[in-house]
């Protein structure tokens, strides 16, 4: 339920942060067992959790084109079920509005016409209000729809509504990652949640490196379990022998960087990076603030200073790239983190730890925090797997269509939620984007 | 009191346009005579009427950056109070929040940083809520400095004071504009009001011309009542004879205008105003969209056909210009204007009319509608008068600043309060603009 | 006769700068007496002239939209005799190209389509020689025009040819104009002729205000000398009393005011202006560099210091106002610095006499400067004067149609052909523009 | 020399297209064999006669950011030598001129300051005539290296001048690509030469498939022949089996796709291949035209009807993609076409076939056209290969700097030198170029 309607909400809570014990309780992790209907009722929970803390006013905002309204968000998942699931296997469905259609499709050009996207933040009405009436109307017709076909829902729509959740679960990060942006375009720099985003007080583990012998490997996904169709076919590729770096780069390590001169060395630079740092005039991943002769950065729980042994975050595929010639090494291919990541249980930091933030790497043996914290920019460019098929008609748009001027991140952070992620999951941003909570694992020849 | 508090506001009014009859009453006049003190009170109400029927996400919204978020324009009206007035008069006044001078201020380079004007939209903190907790506690402070200053109120406060209301008269037609523009970008064209925007059913009166001998007259502004400094001195100029058309130009003879292929002759246009027409595409009046062989046009009341006994409206100086020309006519002079208009009573279809559209004039003698419905755009670029001096300190960035690439524009609309306009004022806007309610009289040498 | 065909063009020539006798010569005047024919055998002579110390590579290049490659004058120069006096009225005349129209029309809308201005500098072929060819063409056709009419040349085509050689002569000042900024473009900053741009040795005359009285006086041009259609008709205007300085703003003047803070203080500027000063970031003229603690300007004779006593020169509008405000006074409106030059003879630092650059003002009596040296910005916007009309057909297009956006500028310069300028000429440019040789006079109240 | 000194370019030659039989000649191929001084001497001669049909005009224009004149290819590829050769390591050698190294600086960040790229059509001076003495000089400079040094040339300097001669033929290439975009660019559509773009009258040998079996395959360049470092290390890759296409895309099947919609079905294309699509509004290949009923092409010959045998030519990344998929294909990775192409001999329509424009696939067996004619797109990012190591200082920077955002070419064109080109042979350029001899060879999945 938003805040507007609810009387706990005071005028200070919102410009200042008063944090509170319920603030600091985090969120109740989302199981993923269990029926389809109980999981969609799970998913959707989590959703409005997450804009809990948000007024009518946060919801409405689009700070960038590359950001969506929170509201749009909350409206746009809903969409989705009405459009692939009620309105294509619910008999007698009648959409909830006739325009929502225009205002809610995303990209899905197979479907009709569309809101161009930097316009979202336009549509004031519906309103936050209205958009939760269109949740609960859409929840109960899915309800419903649960109840009438019992054990057997057809596996056609078991498939969409199995992506409709994974698709609501990338909205979720999304709202985090949009919100953070809006709110830190206030120059006020308010929270959204008090709590959020405390600093690691631990030291991290020493950085050490990790031999994989290489060879022949498996990629991509095979079995029954959901995944997007961009993480398929199952396909061989050979791998030079190689080395990974035993946890993430830290802030501390990134700061030396910058103190190194990092962002006034063209030598260290792809050649659009170097344009893209200039023209943004970067000198710092996105959201720190130099006050004091000392970096500060904006976390959901405001601004605070960089703790040192915190993962680095914010960062482009230019500047992960430019920091990786530095320290001389280079980033992974996403058939080599892949092949290290493959057997390790993908526990980490995740969105339902409530941190909002990377978290400091504990010591101990392998890997670490291959899951959650940040997405590792990897340096394999976004494109089909050998053999690959997009799915047929609008959800073939899903992911195909996005397959050029991308590179691959993998492994999840800190706003992804737990259930979301696995091995072969290939999530995909331009190289300049900087506002997901994205990071550097290093890599090594040998 | 902000809509989303009240228990009266159903889903549909927002969306659709449930009429009422509180909605077709129109808005109580705003009452001038009386001293200070009332009058502040009238004015600052007004305001708030004027937000009345908006959600906290309509009064978020920034829908171009010409155009300002209403929970701007309510807060900065507030601002102005508070450091012209409280700041600078009241003994042991404290700033009400250190951030809002920096979130506020809108363009005055002598009172320090201030937000970016396209980034007025980003600021989601304060909410509307706490907006309207600080136009109370500015609004408290105020009525606390009258009562303790009583008849002794020195003349300096006084002037800013009336300055201050004049200001925030000018931001209640904006308040109006700007939310036109922003409920006009949203798809679903909703309405601000039901029952604003009714067309005119009456038939327009016959154009005739009315001629004026010219020669040396006086123009600008003299004598004790408040004018705002761009306004004098008052100054003589010579003027050829010229005639004044007795009317506005309707949306009748526009399209007339229109289907002669207006748009498509370069011959008729200046050259920067055929650039811009080609560069936006502009083949109608802003707001105007072509569906089943008719015209219609946004309203405050929501979309519906054009009323052809209407005066033209939002049309830039260049489709004025156009018009003009195609009509074998030109547009006034101010000095024409003001010497036509000068010993008219300044009545007409304002702010307080409730209509927030311009009205068919009705038959009668001499010149009709100088006064509201429209502001009519002149030939005159905004200059300064001989000898003008602008105020002295911040408050002299008001008006002379913007002294360059703007033309004047005179005569009030149904956005203006009754009790802000006058032969003298002077409004201006670049060529381009067409958001205002901007209409066209024609003039003709002799 | 080009550059590229003389055998006595030495490498160093163009790279550096050796200076030559001839080079110091100076360029003969042209003499406006005699009849048609001869004028315009010396006006053309005078443009190819001007093209001669350069390269076709200098004559190819473009090197803003705002300017025209020296080629392209070259041609439409000679488009313009062809198609109106030629085409219009020279018996069984036949085209030179059918293709030129295209390429060489400038802005006559009802002449056809036309080549983008943007994009004239693409234009490799026809070559510099092979437009020589069609100015020789032309200028063959013309004689035998001229012989075949003798004593009859209809008025109409006498008119055309008037107005053809003041337009051929305005492009003569652009060619000046235009290949100074591709010159200075070029980091080699060359020289278009050795000798050109000497710096003023003499002291400037002390600063002085002349008293006009003001009262009713007549502006614009009447009688039957060459005109542009933008300078009449002559009407009254009513003017206060008014001072002006008697020389111009030299750049020592200027260097206090950059010296004072002049462009990083708000208040002095207009708003525009500031907005074109930040984001162009302007700090001082065009065409000067600070070097070794000094400044440094691009003349057409390459880089020299600047010289205090010389007019200031390649000033913007905002510039120029921002001066004013700064030093106590204003810009002059046009009437103003029509009535006080209306009797002055029209001597002064021009085109013919080589210099190619303003000179210190030289102590005497009276106003000096008020022709050549330096386009002096008024404060007046470019508006039809009372009772105007545009020629018909074409031609009308001429000025009519730019109404709109710039400012006046009274005076001419040293790029200005002596013959060209009287005291009712309007010249008019958008207020950012630079690239002219523009410069300040003050005037004040009294 | 350049055309403007020779007596035999009479006006029509560059206007019209009057061919002569020296025109229909062709270029005598460059021998790579011999010492490197001769084929120093034989490549440098190759560029000076790509040169010569070209006015001083048409060596200056830059038509676009991405496209340099060809008096800048002229003198930057002498630059090389002079810094990287002659400076380096010719004792006392003084180098030609201060300036140059600003000027002719393509992108060495290590080397010191450059002209932006955008700005080299800005400089006229030095002339081309100059830029003529420039090499002429650097030439002799060489001439004298060599027959000093003798047999004893020490492997590093002999390394770079093998570089200089690689480099210098990617130069010679895009004089071709950059001046047919310039007289594209002008209106008269003008011939580079006559005789060249001369339409293939052969019939295309029919479509057919060639299956290749996959499996482990060795990628990359090995052994002691000059290669760019972006070619090795040699590494193995697993393929699947695949079958590619046994010739190029014809402009008749292009057609049909055309004629299909495939400009206007953005289920075809990548996302952002339709944004560039929509936004430069596509809808043929660059340099096609619509003229009554037909197509017709920009050829470095003129203007002339497309040719349905040809392979089509000048299309985008994203073209060729939308292509593909419209055919029920794909294109081939990079690790594909070489494995295909690896044993063929490099034959084909080169730059000394003297068609300047890619000619119909004979019939014959095997796969053809894999060398010469167009650049084949692949669906591979430019990265680098397992183990690389870009060359230590200023000449790492040739190829790895530009590893983002650009796909892999392969196979040469009908613009690149026969001895030129190798199956390992890495081009690339950003998704949308069109500008160079781009095309499409089909892959498919087994």
């Amino acid at each position: 339920m938003p805040a507007q309607t609810s009387g706990d909400s005071p005028m200070s809570s919102r410009i200042g942060s008063t944090e509170t014990a319920a603030d600091r309780a985090g969120i109740e992790p989302v199981r993923p067992a269990g029926p389809l209907g109980e999981r969609y009722r799970t998913v959707r929970a989590m959703t409005e959790r997450l804009a809990q803390p948000l007024s009518p006013e946060d919801c409405q905002v689009q700070s960038m084109p590359d950001a969506s309204p929170v509201k749009w968000h909350l409206a746009h998942t809903t969409w989705f079920f009405e459009t692939f699931v009620l309105a294509a296997h619910a008999p007698g469905y009648e959409v909830f509005h006739p325009a929502f259609g225009y205002l809610f499709n995303s990209y899905y050009n197979a479907v009709g016409d569309r809101l161009p996207r930097p316009r979202r933040g336009l549509v004031t009405r519906p309103t936050l209000d209205e958009v939760y009436a269109y949740r609960a109307a859409i929840d109960r017709a899915m309800d419903h729809y649960f109840e009438s076909v019992g054990e057997e829902l057809p596996s056609d729509a078991s498939a969409k509504i199995e992506l409709g959740l994974n698709h609501e679960q990338q909205h979720q990060e999304l709202i985090v990652t949009d919100i953070k942006h809006a709110l830190a375009s206030n120059p006020l720099r308010p929270a959204y949640r008090a709590g959020a985003g405390q600093p690691s007080h631990a030291a991290a583990r020493p950085m050490a490196w990790s031999f994989i012998a290489g060879g022949l490997a498996f990629v991509g996904h095979d079995g029954p379990r959901f995944a997007f169709d961009n993480e398929g076919p199952r396909h061989r590729v050979y791998l030079e022998p190689y080395q990974l770096g035993t946890r993430l780069v830290t802030t501390a390590e990134y700061v030396a960087f910058i103190e190194d001169g990092g962002y006034r060395r063209p030598e260290l630079w792809l050649s659009d990076g170097w344009n893209a740092a200039s023209t943004h005039e970067w000198n710092a991943p996105l959201y720190w603030e130099r006050k004091d002769s000392a970096w500060w950065n904006m976390t959901l729980g405001g601004m605070r200073r960089v703790a040192g042994s915190e993962p680095v975050c914010h960062v482009s595929y230019y500047e992960a790239d430019a920091f990786a010639r530095w320290a001389g090494g280079r980033l992974p291919t996403e058939a080599e983190w892949e092949t290290a990541a493959r057997d390790q249980e993908p526990d980490g930091n995740f969105l339902e730890c409530g941190h909002f933030h990377p978290q400091a790497a504990l010591d101990g043996p392998g890997i670490a925090q291959c899951f959650g914290d940040v997405w590792e920019w990897t340096g394999s460019s976004y494109t089909p797997y050998p053999g690959s098929r997009p799915t047929a008609g609008a959800l073939g748009e899903y992911n195909a269509k996005f397959m050029c001027n991308q590179l691959v991140l993998r492994g999840g952070s800190c706003a992804t939620p737990a259930s979301h992620i696995r091995a072969t999951y290939r999530n995909f941003f331009p190289p300049e984007a900087r506002w997901q909570f994205t990071g550097i694992r290093l890599a090594k020849d040998v």
